[in-house]
């Protein structure tokens, strides 16, 4: 209960000379009982639908060679930025944590292909690393993600199932339905529209910006993924000349013409409509783009993705296509997906009404594999955000929080007696019931605070009356703790005490189990 | 089963011009199905022990500040040895991963302990990182702890506990008594006994080392910690003027003369009686050392934690006293404990069986709150090694290999029927079913290899003769294996196809659940 928080980084001034001040490197944090557990919890409902879909578990090391991980993280312009490098001491190599499970995985697969063979379909739990330079009030420089990939991927049928295992995990956790969606995008729908109209992703023009040559494909991309963020005229000052923002920062823009513009934002403006069914986004990208060779092929992807999911009952109450959303990661070469929690939470900052946003998401990575074989092979697969989700759940109340029970404490009334207590307490253990023995000095009032704090169902006392008399005290907290916020008259519950028993010392273990019993 | 191994690190050369080398950092490994299960169900059992016991988890990061963490690693010299450290972004200050479990919790306590209150029991599991300069086959870099404390144990009915608490782990993961024993040693013996020798552990006598002055009393214990290693005459060479290895090292030695030295080695024979009665090895205790104040505390301290263990029923069957025992960390103030395992296994290198030693253990540190709030805490736990302890139950065929059934495997005859395909998958999870499309383009043959090295029960067939006729061919795969295990005949066996059947679309769930209950 009161030991449920997260740890507070404090200053780093050190209070007394010689002492070394505790705090956590900023961007990080500790997790206790409570939210630990329903982390856990949430891991494992996720992990159950990962294994229904037929997906096995892999875990990877923290640490990866720098050029293994390689470069793909969003907003990024130098090797090292974004994540946390440091020297190898055996060879002086650059190593660093990882920032992903799928760049682990494609190494993986390159180095065990022959055993794994193709497709390979792991999943993967674990903590990834970010270092984001301005940190943003609550957000994470290590989270835990829970992956699914299918490396040999060859059908979109992979790219549907994606669709589905996110809808379904979302579910696996208490999130209804209407309260998400998971978008479908394709890479493939913006690089055709941006390749037609003379800008394409690679070998295309060069631009300025901050002094330094950036290519302009990229700089329009980075700008059409500030959508949600900065709406659409945000996002048309960044297509031309730039934008200022309130605290007076200048983004330099794209230099982009009126008529190219407003194509880009036609673009955008179909992502209003990505709610309704998909048959009718997949007419208006047919209709928009379908001359483009490259964006075509995308259509089509998306078209069996639709069918398959039509099939399997994945409605657009589920997952819809929005040609807006945007995966962070530049490794993703055709459909993209994202989970998005559609209620809405109250800002902290502003205090108005907010959507909650993405969850977690994924995509198809035909060429990650490549940099290690030289060989393309077909990947997909997505990504839940853990501790994201947590918050979310904790905003909805969808999560609401399971807290267990604690031990039963076996209170010190006679230190010399300490044989006695701890038999007493393996015996309950014997029996399955959670017990401990007071593992300290103090009097019985300071024990019975310590077992109110670990929520202990029951108390056992026994000083020299009860050792005399072969006996042993039971004290119910729980109904204790029921009775005294509900009896107004606490003198009287005192007289009273009916929450307390002593019977024979042979009864120990019946007496608890049965008072353990009583309250379900 | 093919696709349970643990990745090689290859050379670091690369094959082809602008490939990346798939490779591991050195000393670190993947984890594959089989084996990350074993070890994730070793780590639950380990679990359900100490929470049996009263202990609630903790998460904490992978980095911390280096001062934080402190320098307790045996072995190592200067501050950042031995651990992988690096700069933080944020404001170029030194931080580093988690070497221990133990480190953090002292500064998880400090930063939260109002709010935690004394005592604080915490359980954790995670991953620790040690950099061991020169790393031995087999040995990580990266290894899993599963750790319970008690910060604020101010009897030593936590040290009892705590013995208590790793033998009935090792037991729940299936090792029979009598093949390890819990061996308690208190600090306060040997510093007591090194006192009467005039070798106080800190403000003694400093020597040279290899040019450099160190404590005499910290020569002597790392000698006396190398006993299991070279034997008695090996620390004698280094208690006195040193020691030359086969490879023609040089070790300089503590320098002490011949009547101590003696003493010394009455110590150390000691151990040789550890394994009888603990009442036995406190008398010889009390004589050998009794009249040193320090020691007599010491000795005290282990009668109190006999007590309790002989009162809850832990005999020298499993928890025994061995004087000889060290521990590695430096922060250790009194009792010890370690546990080993006590069957031999054959040493991969000479080929000699050898003793597989030990997988676990802990102490008594009352000094590391104390680095950050200035105030002693005491505080006792210990940790158990779970990769070594694998490794263990792999030699001893304790830990037999539990394999998880594979999914059904829905093949793709006809691509352009992928929504039919995906829907027979969908209504077998809907069921509970783990099942799975096959994801890839490819013929018969490789699907069915495919779904073989899944280890999938039952695949699933339709092609346009099936669809036609609205029906489903299911294939029995564990029944084909077993059977093609048994009958010789191989093209009888083809010709009477026992284990395929053909049923309606409809009865598609119920047949392939019939399938898998047949087989349990």
């Amino acid at each position: 209960m009161g030991n449920d928080r997260k740890s507070k980084r404090k200053g780093t001034k050190i209070k007394h000379p010689g002492l070394v001040q505790p705090r956590l490197v900023r961007g990080f944090r500790d997790l206790f009982e409570t939210s630990l557990e329903q982390r856990n919890r949430m891991i494992r409902r996720i992990q159950e639908v990962y294994e229904l879909y037929g997906f096995t578990p892999l875990e990877t090391p923290a640490l990866e060679p720098v050029d293994v991980l390689g470069k793909f993280l969003p907003d990024t312009d130098t090797p090292q930025e974004g994540i946390y490098a440091l020297k190898d001491p055996d060879d002086d190599s650059w190593i660093a944590m990882r920032y992903d499970l799928t760049a682990p995985l494609a190494r993986v697969f390159s180095m065990n292909r022959q055993v794994l063979g193709t497709p390979y379909r792991r999943y993967q739990i674990g903590p990834v690393y970010r270092y984001e330079k301005r940190l943003k009030p609550g957000r994470l420089r290590e989270f835990y993600q829970v992956d699914f990939d299918t490396v040999g991927a060859g059908t979109m049928a992979a790219d549907a199932e994606a669709c589905s295992i996110l809808a379904d995990a979302l579910e696996a956790l208490g999130i209804s339905r209407g309260d998400y969606r998971i978008r479908i995008n394709n890479r493939k729908l913006l690089q055709g529209l941006l390749e037609s109209l003379g800008l394409p992703e690679t070998g295309g023009k060069t631009i300025m910006v901050n002094q330094k040559p950036v290519e302009q494909s990229l700089v329009v991309m980075r700008a059409m993924d500030k959508l949600d963020q900065l709406g659409i005229d945000g996002v048309v000052e960044l297509l031309g000349k730039g934008r200022m923002d309130q605290s007076g920062d200048y983004t330099e823009g794209a230099g982009l013409d009126p008529v190219t513009i407003n194509r880009l934002v036609g673009f955008l403006e179909l992502g209003r409509d990505s709610d309704g069914p998909r048959c009718k986004m997949l007419t208006s990208l047919q209709e928009m783009l379908g001359q483009s060779p490259m964006a075509a092929e995308g259509i089509e992807e998306i078209r069996e993705i639709d069918r398959i999911l039509t099939a399997t009952g994945f409605g657009h109450d589920r997952v819809v296509l929005d040609p807006t959303v945007v995966r962070g990661m530049s490794y993703y070469t055709g459909p993209v997906y994202e989970a998005e929690l559609t209620f809405d939470i109250q800002d902290k900052k502003t205090g108005k009404p907010r959507r909650f946003g993405s969850v977690g998401g994924g995509g198809r990575y035909d060429g990650l594999v490549e940099r290690f074989l030289g060989e393309r092979i077909p990947a997909t697969g997505a990504s839940v955000g853990v501790d994201r989700l947590m918050a979310a759940l904790e905003y909805s109340g969808a999560g609401a929080r399971e807290t267990t029970p604690g031990p039963v404490v076996v209170t010190v009334m006679e230190p010399s007696r300490l044989p006695d207590y701890a038999l007493m307490a393996s015996q309950l253990r014997s029996a399955g019931i959670r017990a401990e023995v007071y593992p300290s000095k103090g009097g019985i009032k300071k024990q019975m605070k310590y077992a109110d704090r670990r929520r202990a169902p029951v108390a056992v006392i026994a000083g020299s009356d009860e050792f005399s008399r072969d006996e042993v005290t039971l004290k119910d907290l729980k109904m204790g703790r029921e009775l005294s916020s509900k009896i107004q008259d606490r003198e009287e519950w005192r007289k009273g005490q009916p929450a307390q028993v002593t019977v024979a010392r042979e009864k120990l273990v019946q007496r608890v189990r049965e008072m353990l019993q009583a309250w379900g």
